[in-house]
């Protein structure tokens, strides 16, 4: 079973990388762009003979715990069998 | 309109950075995890008169041409209205 983990920074929290690479894509001509936002993302693959809610639990605690900074980003957590 | 565009190393790239948290969470006592890999998430925000497939073949190409590394990256986009 593997959990995918969305990591982002909350809208509220400026993104310099982003804005870095917004500009950079800009410069390079692609002129549609509004806005690029950067963020992590993570798959982790999970022992087999765990059932989904347990999986679904440990993966939420690990990103919370782990991957992300609560104080600044969000997560979001997938299951996929 | 919104594409997410998903970095991941190839699967026969080593990650030494996924290996590391993956050691990080074992000792801390998730022991239900067999594999961690760490890839790149982004949210592009384009302008919202283009059509989906411009939006779509610019993304790819944004995706091919500056967020990922093809020779020991994969990468998946996706349109979000």
């Amino acid at each position: 079973m593997k959990a995918k983990v969305y990591v982002t920074l909350k809208p509220s929290v400026l993104d310099p990388q982003g804005k870095a690479i917004h500009h950079s894509v800009e410069s390079l001509g692609f002129g549609q762009i509004t806005d690029v936002r950067q963020g992590k993302y993570f798959e982790i693959a999970l022992d087999k003979n765990l059932p989904e809610a347990e999986a679904k639990a440990t993966a939420e605690q690990i990103a919370k715990d782990v991957l992300a900074n609560p104080v600044i980003e969000d997560y979001r957590v997938e299951i996929i069998k």
